[in-house]
């Protein structure tokens, strides 16, 4: 069955899945780079990249699986570019270049529409104005029976969680100290959704956790 | 130089130190014990209690080190018992017994005066009814050059985080969620009251952090 997934999600010691004073610089804020570096040192990291090299191991083995089995994605807005408000122009294509790392459609939650856009390596974003369940319908059907992958920001993953429709959530426990920006959990409780800790294993450089709603 | 340290201190994935519903049979509230459960396991958990056996390795070293050099403590009134408001008389002394696994003099902090609570190991309860800063000055004096710790509860961590006045925090990141209860961050900007993620290792149950102030 189609699940709906988030994987990879670094979070801080403080709970912040991004720093204070995002830009088009710092898209995960000042210190956010922190909650990235488990996953630069792997060999998924790497390939995602088109470089040899990188490690592998268990923060290599959680990355992999992160991208098995994703017949579609979904994107909050601010993960797919800085461009605030209506669409000057169709210029931004994202911050992945002309070859993203998805190789599937990829769904962009906005309140402006746009055209599909198809670029090379088979993703294809697609901009989803009528709200997050419309999006994970549309990301389940171009799934074909694989999982939707939910790649964040922070705001959109609380959105989907507030909504009960996350199956699973794969967080990294980073060791790094953000001190403020966008919070994971604050206010939202995780356990009244009907989540639970069912799996946890120590990495080289993160602490990864998988959540998932009880039966 | 004597430091004002909290060790051994467990938060859940969601940043709580104590679950929701505490009470005198749940001292942790609901799914608390999930955050001890890393510690139950080690020797020094079981030589604490005069009891054989327990897992040596990196839970049980840094469990060790957190009752090294350890001259003092401090603890927040709720941490000693559940008694509320004005002592009604002497008969509560604290929730281990007439053998507390202290061995030195231990500041609790209230708002009600009682006389100092002589144990057997060398523990002897002060009750410190002028403040947090008043606290650590007679500890630091008790602790002779050795270091006081900081026992908790959350709120009392809060309070000496907030004055600035901890150098060391080690924390146990663990594998639990408990939704809703007192969490140690929320609303402290860490990183703007000096504090920095100096050190990580990964435990066979929780991974360890230790944060300190920049000098």
């Amino acid at each position: 069955m189609s699940s709906l997934r988030v994987a990879n999600f670094s979070i801080s010691i403080d709970g912040y899945g991004a720093g204070p004073g995002q830009d088009p610089e710092n898209p995960l804020g000042q210190g956010g780079l922190g909650l990235m570096e488990w996953f630069f040192h792997t060999r998924a990291w790497c390939n995602m990249h088109g470089q040899q090299g990188g490690e592998t191991g268990v923060d290599n083995d959680m990355a992999e699986h992160g991208f098995q089995n994703v017949g579609a994605w979904i994107l909050g807005r601010n993960m797919f570019g800085p461009v605030r408000g209506p669409w000057p122009d169709e210029n931004w294509r994202g911050w992945w270049g002309e070859e993203p790392p998805y190789h599937t459609p990829v769904f962009v939650l906005t309140h402006h529409s746009r055209p599909s856009l198809e670029m090379d390596g088979g993703t294809v974003f697609h901009f989803v104005t009528d709200g997050i369940k419309s999006a994970l319908r549309q990301a389940k059907a171009a799934a074909n029976g694989r999982d939707v992958r939910l790649g964040g920001g922070v705001a959109t993953v609380r959105q989907y969680l507030h909504a009960g429709l996350i199956d699973e959530l794969h967080l990294a426990l980073c060791p790094a100290l953000l001190g403020s920006g966008e919070n994971l959990t604050a206010g939202l409780d995780l356990r009244a959704l009907g989540y639970e800790c069912m799996e946890h294993v120590a990495g080289e450089r993160t602490m990864h956790v998988i959540l998932r709603k009880r039966d």
